[in-house]
């Protein structure tokens, strides 16, 4: 299977963030040529008007609680915690899951996002399996946790185990290990969680001080930091992948940056759970970790929109440092692509030859994207979903003309599974 | 002319804030019933699976600023301003102020604005022309100041009150006074200004505190804090409308409360120039506001979308605060209609009988609006400018299923304008 991609303008994410004008031929699923190419190819997508980005990396998110969007609203966190979200997450079933996680892939290939991490603990089969029929790229993994009654360690790190080697050998899934957060899990786990990850060249992916409470207990119970702690048991590595990561000291943005770790920041979350300040991308950058860009969840955002967490990420950036010049455009569209792969292991992030063809083509002449002042800042500052017309991901073409199959099907199985959940 | 809209989910922000399934009966610019209605119309729109929505009011901008979209990102606000955004708008011709409003307006549409509230000096004409012949509903002052070289105080105000006179007898656009600040108009500009306005009964917009700066020069100037100054020259009431208002205190938001007058929140533009501070809706609300939302200009946001200000308005609240369940998202929608809607002194807002027929169809089968556990939360969290689907304003069809009449040459008239220009 080929497609030629032609007349498109190119924001290619290359090593000199080119912006070109010309064509893009897919030979099966990476991307065979960039520049002006004349070729016979099965099909034709004809990108006039177009513009065509690497699809985005959605670093951080748990797309099977898209069924959660908007339930339990207006509560303090708390509440909405133990009273909604565990509760109804504890009664979840695996059919929940499987078109949950179709109705988030839905979401996120409208908004551009072609790769994802995920995080969650039960059905995990069934996010797999849904992400792979679809045609969703996904770093997926059986999470973990052992500190919470009815647990066990042992019990974890086998069912994680099983799930990494049942789905090591498939194409748009990849596996990693995951553990849930320093203070959901002991010691012991986290250290044989890493150990197993780095014996299977697994990426390793854990929530980490998201809040400011956990960051106090953690510096109570082990004397140290939350990074300190775990780059004390060998956790903080370039094969690491850490959500969050909002209240720190920039000592523990120095560990972070020293060990090229990576970072998922997920702003838009982070506001409405109102977990307080500010994570310092701009830091973290400087200091040399990977700063990538994440959605979290839709229970808590409530939307799954790279292009929203972009805009988002920069101006809070802005505003946090009193500097309108603060971070380019260009760096946060890096951290929403070319990082985010870097971050879950993928050949993708960018349009050049031998990568992943991971594609989003948007209309250049919609009203929000006139004129054409400035390419990077349309993108990072005045796109949005209506924009993305055609998705191709690994070679295969998932949205045409706005148009996803089996869409319409995925949104009343929703409708009518949460009729029944609630 | 008459249309029926049959069989939608109707938010309809009345006095009980219902939300019905039902019918809207629209006949001549009004909406003559709700609810159930069997009545032979000129038109029929199905509106199964649509959600319809007042349009929502963005009540500050400077729409024919489109034009400067993305124009001299990532410089430091001064520079921006001085060697960029002022250099530009000296050499605005007629015809670019024209298109570009036409540009903005098409924008506006596209994500569910059917009214706003503008500010600018210059060809202002062209942006009352322009809304109108696109049908798009505005307040439109011919803006003044007087503190800077050349301007002159009398010549402000006759061409503001010659302005407001001729668009005095118009449908769609109402005429309105507005001074651009406290720090670019004299004392005496500001009193005759506002006297102008009681005396034609027009609404009164001006800038306020949206830099910390202004307000340090305003108080070494006048001894007094800015709404305490323009208090005491009898600025603030019901028929003003305060744009920014960001760095006030509390004695400051009891005055604006007090007094019943409406500020205009910009939050996305007070982030992208990294204005510092959080404008305090929440108290704002509590002391007697009336809290209202605007974009400001598509030079500094970088768009007009106001479901993106509504997510970011609450969102910066809860952030600030350190409270999720602060302001609900009711109470954000209100902000973007009815009391947007009452700040302009429009009869919109609301769909209920003997309003003005502003009103937007959503898609409700949009894999980001589903499930629906919480309707306002939806809206407020999750919707975006892909989900508008038909736009109505004073009665007649501007966008229908996504098409509005000659954008596409109106995004080309742009792009050969902008060529030209810059």
């Amino acid at each position: 299977m080929s497609i030629l991609i032609k007349n498109a303008t190119i924001v290619t994410q290359n090593e000199k963030r080119e912006i070109l004008e010309g064509d893009i031929l897919i030979q099966g699923n990476e991307i065979a040529e960039v520049g002006k190419v004349d070729e016979k190819t099965d099909s034709v997508i004809d990108a006039s008007g177009k513009m065509a980005i690497p699809g985005f990396v959605n670093t951080h998110t748990h797309i099977s609680m898209t069924v959660f969007r908007g339930y339990g609203e207006g509560l303090p966190l708390h509440d909405w915690l133990n009273k909604k979200i565990w509760p109804a997450e504890a009664k979840l079933t695996a059919e929940e899951v499987y078109w949950g996680t179709l109705l988030g892939a839905c979401e996120m290939i409208r908004s551009g996002t072609t790769c994802y991490s995920d995080m969650y603990i039960v059905h995990t089969d069934e996010i797999a399996k849904a992400t792979e029929k679809i045609g969703l790229r996904a770093l997926i993994p059986r999470a973990m946790f052992d500190l919470l009654p009815g647990r066990d360690a042992k019990k974890e790190l086998k069912e994680a185990v099983e799930f990494a080697e049942r789905w090591n050998k498939h194409h748009l899934v990849k596996p990693c290990i995951s553990a849930h957060a320093p203070f959901t899990c002991s010691e012991e786990l986290l250290v044989k969680a890493k150990e197993e990850a780095n014996r299977k060249n697994l990426k390793f992916h854990m929530h980490v001080s998201e809040t400011r409470k956990e960051v106090f207990d953690i510096l109570k119970e082990k004397k140290k930091r939350p990074f300190e702690y775990l780059n004390s048991i060998g956790l903080v590595d370039e094969h690491s992948l850490f959500a969050h990561a909002g209240w720190v000291t920039k000592r523990e943005i120095g560990i972070v940056g020293k060990n090229k770790a990576s970072i998922s920041s997920c702003p838009v979350s982070n506001l409405k759970l109102a977990t307080g300040g500010i994570c310092q991308l701009t830091e973290y950058d400087e200091l040399g970790a990977n700063v990538t860009l994440g959605t979290d969840g839709a229970a808590s955002n409530n939307s799954l929109d790279m292009f929203e967490t972009m805009k988002m990420a920069s101006l809070l950036q802005k505003h946090h440092y009193w500097k309108a010049n603060i971070l380019s455009a260009q760096k946060i569209f890096d951290f929403a692509t070319i990082n985010g792969a870097k971050a879950l292991g993928f050949n993708n992030g960018s349009i050049e030859k031998g990568k992943l063809a991971d594609i989003v083509l948007l209309d250049k002449n919609a009203p929000n994207m006139v004129p054409f002042h400035d390419v990077l800042a349309n993108l990072v500052y005045s796109a949005n979903p209506s924009n993305v017309a055609d998705v191709i991901i690994n070679g295969k073409i998932v949205m045409e003309n706005k148009k996803i199959e089996n869409e319409g099907k995925i949104i009343e199985k929703v409708k009518e599974l949460t009729r029944n959940y609630l």
